[in-house]
C-alpha cells in the first residue's frame, strides 16, 4: 500500500515507512474534524492526545533521546500527509517539530566545537531537555514571531528577558504562534535585556499555564483557522534558570549547523500546503469527471475551458512537487550536493514558488468547479483560504525571487573584485 | 465634487450626475452594513427601502414609464459605486436592473417591426408593466439561471410552464437568483411545456409570496454572501396570463435588439467587481503607506517586494478600467463604432479579463498586507472572497479567450469560402 | 473604405482622413520594401522621397507653418499604418516627427508666458525654423539618446557645445538616432559647456554632411534593422548661432507644455509596434485557417492548442489597443480628463504594457505557426525581431510598473503628511 | 574540476565523468565556431571529425558493440554541455544519438520476447548494424519528421518504401532532419507500400550520396541555423534488403521498450536548450554586474527593474533544471519510481515547460541588457533565436499541458467505470 506521505517522499526506508504508518493512522480523524475545526476556528484539542498516543510528538527526536528517530524526510512526509486531511493541524504539528531544532542544532554545534568550556554543560542540558520532553509527549509550540516589521531582517524580536532571582522575567507579545492555549509548553525566543543583536537572543520553556501568560484574543483568520495562532502576551513571567538557554551567542551558533535556511526544515511547512493542494486537486478532478453536461453526457472536465484549467493545475501542482523534492534532496543528501549558500538561495525562490503554485492549484479548482462549489465550508473554499495563508505565512513568490536576485548580484560583484586583474 | 461613479464613467451629463448623486447618497449606509451582511450572509433587508426611497429601483426605466431615465452608463456608474461599499448589494441591485431589459428590449423590437399583428398588444402590455412596476418601487429579481449545465449553451432552462385555466402553472428550480426572499417579484424564465429550443422560452412575474414558491436553503457562499442568491423551488405556482409574456419567439426577438451580448448591460456586473477592486486597492495602499518598518521608519510600501506588488496591482486595476470603459463606449456610442458581432466578441474576452484583473488586485492586496490583514472579516478578506466569486459568477478569463478564438477562427474560415477563388 | 490608421484612431475628422489617405498611399511601397530592407539592414533611401512627395514630412506641422496641420491622432494613425507595412520606416518616421515638438512646445511656452523679454525672439525664430524646414521637406532626425546610463534619469547627455566665434562647437557621440546617414538634418541635444543639469541643455540643427560629423559603424541589430539607428560621432562640428536654441532653461520650459510624458507623442512609437503586431496577427490567422490537417481536413487553427494560443493572442492584441487608445484620449481630450501627473503615470505603465503585449502577439504567432514559418525573413520572424526591439527601445513592462508604483507610493506618503492631523 | 555537464547531471560515476571529459574537450572548438556557424547557417563540417575523433559518435552505444557505453545521463550531460557552446551542433548531435534507440530498443524487445522465431534474426542484425556503425564513427542522422500535419498523431509519415529486387525503393520528402548533407547516413522512417498504420513503418539506412537523394534547399531558419535541418527528397532511392528493418510491427514493438515517451531520450533535446539558456544567463549576469551607472557607480544589475528581471530569470532557469532532472530520474531510476504511463504524462508537461522556461531566460536577458546588446549575432540575440526554436521544434507549453489534461481526464473517467459500484 502506498502511504500518503510517499507521494511526496519517495524511496522511503523501512524505518521511514514505519513512522509514516503512524501518520497514516491519524489521517481519518484529522480529515473528519477538518471542516468543523475551520468553522469554529479552534484547534481540535483531541488531536493533541491523538498525535501523542501515536508517538508522533517525538517524530524527529533521535531514538537516544526517546524519540522515533525521524529526520527531515519524515517530517515533510508527515506534514504533507496531514495537509491532505487537516491543514491547520498539519501546520500546528509542523511548528511543534521546529522546536526540535532547538535541541538538535545545539548538540551538533557542541559536536562541531562551536561551544567550549563552561558553555557545553548548560547548552547540552537544555538541548536534551527539549528533546526528551518532546519525545515524552509534550506539545512544544514554537513562539518566535512578533508583529513588528523590520526592513532589514525577517524576524524582529522585542520580547525581553530580565534577570531575576533564580531565573528570568519575560515580557512581550508573541503573535502567530500556532497551538496557542493548546500546547503544553511555549518555546519562547526573547532578547536578554541590555543586549543588542542576535547574540543576545535566548530561549525559554514557558508552561502554558504559567503566571503572567495570557492568550491573546483569537483572531478571525482567513484560513488555517484551526491552528490557534493568536499568540500570547507575557507579563513578568518567571522562568527558572534551568528552563532557559541564555548562553550568549548560542542562537547564532546553532543556526550555523542548519543545512537549509534559518533553523532548517522549513520545507516541511511548504509540504503542508502541498498536501492541501493535492487534496483539492483530487477533489476537483473527481467532481469534474463525475459531473456531466446535461446535453452531451460528457464530463464537465472535457470542455475546452476545463481542459485548459486542468492542464494548468496539473502543471502548477507538479511544479510544487519539483521544488520541494529538490529542496529535500539538497538538505538531506550526503555528501551535500551544493554549498550551504546555494541551498539557502534556492530555498528563497522555492519557498515562494511552492506556496504560489499551491494557491494556483486551489484557484484553478475554484474556477473549474464553478459557483455551486464556491462555498465557504466545502473542500474548495477551505483549500482556497488555507492556501491563501501560505502566501503570507511564508512569503509571496515576488519576495523570494527578489532576495535571490540580490544574493546573486552581490555574489557576482564580489567575484569581480576577486577575479578582475587590477 | 467627484462622485464615486465618475471614476469609471467619465464626462457625465448633468442628468447623469443628478442620478449618480442619488447613488452617492446611499453609499454610507451600504458601506456601514457591509461587514455584518457578509458575516450573517443575509441581504440587509433595509437596503430595499433605502434604494426604493432614493428612487433607484427605477434608475434605468425611461421617464415616460415613470423611471429616472438612466441608461447603461448610469447603471455601470451605480453598480461600480455600490461595489466600493457593499458588493453584495451592488450585485443584487444589478440583477434587479437586468429585469428592465425585459421591458426595454421588447419595446424596441416592436419599434423595429419584429412583432406584428396580434403579437404587439400583449408584448407591449407586459413590457410596460415590468417597467412601470420597477419605477413604482418593486424590486424585481431576475431568475434565469439553473443548475444544470449544457456543453452547447451558456444557460439551460428546465423550469416549465404548463397552461392552466386563466394562466400557467410553473414547476422547477431556480438557483443563483439574487435577492431571494427579499425581492417583491421574481421575474422567472421558463420553457412552455411541449416546446423545444429558445422559441419556447417565456417570462413570468412571480410574487415572492405566491403559493408554491419556496426559498431554497441558504447556502454558505464563499463571497457575495449577502446577495441571497440561493434561489427558489416552484411547485405548481399559478401565474395569471396577463402576468406572463408567452408569445412564441419573443425571447429570441428581444435579444436581437441588445447592443452587447445576451440581454446587454452585463458590463454593469463587471462594474460591481471593479468597484470592489478599487476599494481594496485604496485600502491596501493607505495601509501600506501608513505602516512603517520599525528600524528604518520608511513605509512598508517602499520595500522592493511591495513596490513590485503595488506596480502589478496598479496595472491590473487600470487594465480592468480599460476593458470596461471600452465596452461601455462600444455599447453606447452613436453611431455604433463596431458591428454587433465584434462588440459581442470583445465582450467575451472583456468579461473574463475584468474579473480576473479585479481578483488579482485583491490577491495583490492580500499578499502585500501580510498575515495581520489576512482576516475573514476585514476589507481584504472580504474583497478576496467577493472577487473570487466574480471568477465563477461571470466566467473565468480562460473561457472568454477560448470563445473569442472559436468565433475568430470560424469567421476566418467563412471568409475563405467566400473569397478564395475556386 | 476603412483606412489602415482607422483601426487604431476612431472617428477621424474629414481632415484627419485626408491626411490618413496620404499615409495609405505610401503603404504598398513600404510593404514591398520591408523584407529586403530587413535583410540588408539599410533604411530604404527611396522612402525619403516617397514620404516627402506625399507631404508627410510636414504631417504634424501646423498649416500656418506650411505643414498638413495634423496632431497626435494623425501621427499615431500614421506610425500605426506604416508599422503594418515596414516597422523600420515607421520608426524612423516617428523620430522625424518628434523633432516637431522642438518647434511646437517652445511656441506654446511663449504663448503661456514662460519666456520673457529678449528670450522670446530667438526662441520663436528657432521654433519656426524647425517647423518650416520640416514642412518644406527636410527629414529631421532627432538625436537625443546616448549610450551612458544613469540610475537617476532616463536620458543622460554627455555631448557638449562650446562657444565659438559666431556659433558653437559640438563634440560627442549620439547613439540610437534613427535615419543616420539618411536624414537631411540631425536635431542634436547637447549640454552647453560649463553648465550642469537640464537648464544647460540646448538644441542644434546639424546638417548630415557637416564637417566633423561621422556616421558610426552600422550595427547588426536584432530587429528594426532598417531604421539606421547607429548614430554619429561629432568632432568639433561648427554650428552657427542661429541654427541653435541655447537660451538657458528653454528645454525645461518647453517640456512643461507637453501633455504627456517627456515631449509628448511617445504613444506614436507604441503605435508603430501595434501596427506590426496587427500585421503578424493577421498573417498568422490567415495561415492557420488556410492550412489544414491532412487527416481531418479541419484548419490547423481549430486544434485545442491553437485555440488557446489564438485566444491569448487576441486578448494581448486587444489589450494593446486599449492602452494606446486610452492614452490618446488622455493626451488629446479637451478639457483634459485627468491632471498631467496622472496622464504621465498612466503612460509609464502603458508604454511597457503595450510593447510587451505586442511582443506576445508575435510570440504567439511564432508558436502557433510552427517550424515551417520560423524563418528569419518571413513575416513572423521579422515581426518577432522587430517587436523584441520594442522591449528595449521603449522599456520593459517591469520598469513601467515599478515607476508607477514609486510615484503612487510617494503621492500617498505626501497626502498623509498633508492630511493626517498632528 | 566541475565539468559543464555536471551542472545538470549530478553524482556522475567515474565512467560517466570519463565520457563527460571527452565532451568537455570539444567545447572550446564548438564555442569558437558558434557565431560564424549561425551567420552562415551551415553546420560546421569540421565538427563531424572533431566529435568522431573524440569517440563521441558512439557515446550511447554499449561497449559490447564498440561504443563508450553511455546512457541517457551521458547523453543529457553531453547535449547540455554542447548547448552552452554551440546549440546547433548540440542539436544535431542529439539527433545522431536518437538513431541509437533504433538499435537498442529492438535488442531489448528481443530480450523481452516481443520478437519470435524468424523475426529475431533480421531484427538483431539490423539493430547491431546501426550500433556498430555509430560506434565506428558513422554520423547517422535520424530522418523521421515530415511536413504534413495530422490532428490525431504527433508524426505523420508519407514517405513510402516499395519492394524492388534485392531491396526497396524509397520515395518521399523528409523535412527537419538535422545534419542534412553532413551526416554519413540518413536513418529514414518510411511506410511500406500497401500498409496502413504504425505496423507498416520500416527503417532504412540511406547513404548520404545514394542516387536519388537530393538535399532540399537550405531554409533561412530563425535559430538553430547551423543544424542543417532542411531535409532531403528521396526519388526512387534503392536500399538493399539488409540495410532495412522491415519486419512488420517492429517499430511498434520497439517503442514498447522505451521508458519515456516515444523512443525515449527526448529529454536530451531539452538539455540542449537548457545549456543555451544557462549560457545566456551567465553572459547577461556578468554583463549586468560589470557595467555600471555613470552617476552612482553601482552595477546596472542593482536597479529595481534589473533585480526583478534577474529574479525571474533565475526562477525560470532553475525551474527548467527541476523538470529535466526529475525526468532524468524518472527515466533512469531502478526500480522505476513511477509506471510508464505517468512518466509519459509528466514528460508532456515537462517538454513544453522546459523550452518555455529556457526561452523566458533568454527573453529576460534580452530585456535586461538593453538596446546595445540587442544584436543579431551577439550571445543574447543568438540565444533568443535558438531558444525560440525550442518552442516549435519540441512544442509549446500550451500543448503539453493540454495533452496532460486529456490523459488525466480520461484516466479518471476510466477509473470511475472501474470503481463506481453499479
Amino acid at each position: 500500500m502506498t502511504l500518503t506521505g510517499e507521494r511526496l517522499v519517495e524511496n522511503m526506508t523501512d524505518a521511514e515507512r514505519e513512522r509514516a504508518k503512524r501518520v497514516e493512522s491519524v489521517l481519518p480523524n484529522l480529515r473528519e474534524a477538518a471542516a468543523h475545526a475551520d468553522t469554529t476556528a479552534e484547534f481540535p484539542i483531541e488531536h493533541v492526545a491523538l498525535l501523542r498516543e501515536a508517538g508522533l510528538l517525538g517524530l524527529v527526536v533521535p531514538t537516544e533521546h526517546g524519540g522515533l528517530g525521524g529526520g527531515l524526510r519524515d517530517l515533510a512526509a508527515a506534514t504533507y500527509a496531514m495537509g491532505t486531511a487537516c491543514p491547520s493541524t498539519a501546520l500546528s504539528f509542523f511548528f511543534h517539530n521546529t522546536s526540535a531544532s532547538r535541541g538538535l542544532l545545539p548538540l551538533e554545534a557542541i559536536e562541531a566545537g562551536l561551544f567550549t568550556g563552561d558553555e557545553v554543560g548548560p547548552v547540552r542540558a537544555f538541548a536534551e531537555k527539549v528533546l526528551r520532553r518532546m519525545a515524552g509527549g509534550t506539545w512544544m509550540a514554537n513562539f518566535a514571531s512578533e508583529e513588528v516589521k523590520s526592513s532589514g531582517a525577517n524576524i524582529a524580536i522585542a520580547t525581553t528577558a530580565a534577570p531575576a532571582e533564580g531565573g528570568w522575567l519575560l515580557n512581550g507579545v508573541k503573535s502567530f504562534g500556532c497551538a496557542t492555549g493548546v500546547a503544553d509548553t511555549y518555546l519562547v525566543t526573547a532578547r536578554v535585556e541590555g543586549t543588542e543583536g542576535a547574540d543576545g537572543l535566548a530561549l525559554f520553556l514557558v508552561p502554558r499555564d504559567a503566571e503572567g501568560v495570557v492568550s491573546r484574543d483569537p483572531w478571525n483568520g482567513f484560513g488555517m483557522r484551526a491552528s490557534n495562532n493568536h499568540g500570547v502576551t507575557l507579563t513578568d513571567v518567571f522562568i527558572p534558570a534551568d528552563e532557559a538557554l541564555t548562553v550568549p551567542g548560542s542562537f547564532v551558533r546553532m543556526l550555523k549547523m542548519s543545512r537549509g535556511s534559518f533553523v532548517g526544515n522549513q520545507l516541511a511547512i511548504s509540504a503542508t500546503y502541498l498536501g492541501a493542494a493535492q487534496n483539492v486537486y483530487d477533489f476537483a478532478l473527481t467532481r469534474l469527471t463525475r459531473k456531466t453536461f446535461a446535453d452531451s453526457g460528457r464530463p464537465i472536465a472535457s470542455s475546452p475551458m476545463h481542459q485548459v484549467i486542468i492542464g494548468d493545475m496539473t502543471e502548477r501542482l507538479e511544479t510544487a512537487y519539483l521544488w520541494i523534492r529538490r529542496q529535500l534532496e539538497l538538505e538531506t543528501s550526503e555528501p551535500p550536493l551544493l554549498p550551504k549558500a546555494e541551498v539557502y538561495r534556492q530555498w528563497r525562490i522555492a519557498k515562494g514558488d511552492i506556496t504560489e503554485a499551491c494557491f494556483q492549484v486551489a484557484l484553478g479548482a475554484f474556477k473549474a468547479c464553478g459557483t455551486s462549489a464556491a462555498t465557504m465550508d466545502g473542500v474548495i473554499g477551505r483549500a482556497l483560504r488555507d492556501l491563501a495563508m501560505g502566501l503570507v505565512m511564508t512569503f509571496p513568490a515576488e519576495r523570494g525571487r527578489l532576495e535571490a536576485a540580490q544574493i546573486i548580484t552581490q555574489d557576482r560583484e564580489n567575484e569581480l573584485f576577486a577575479s578582475v586583474p587590477r
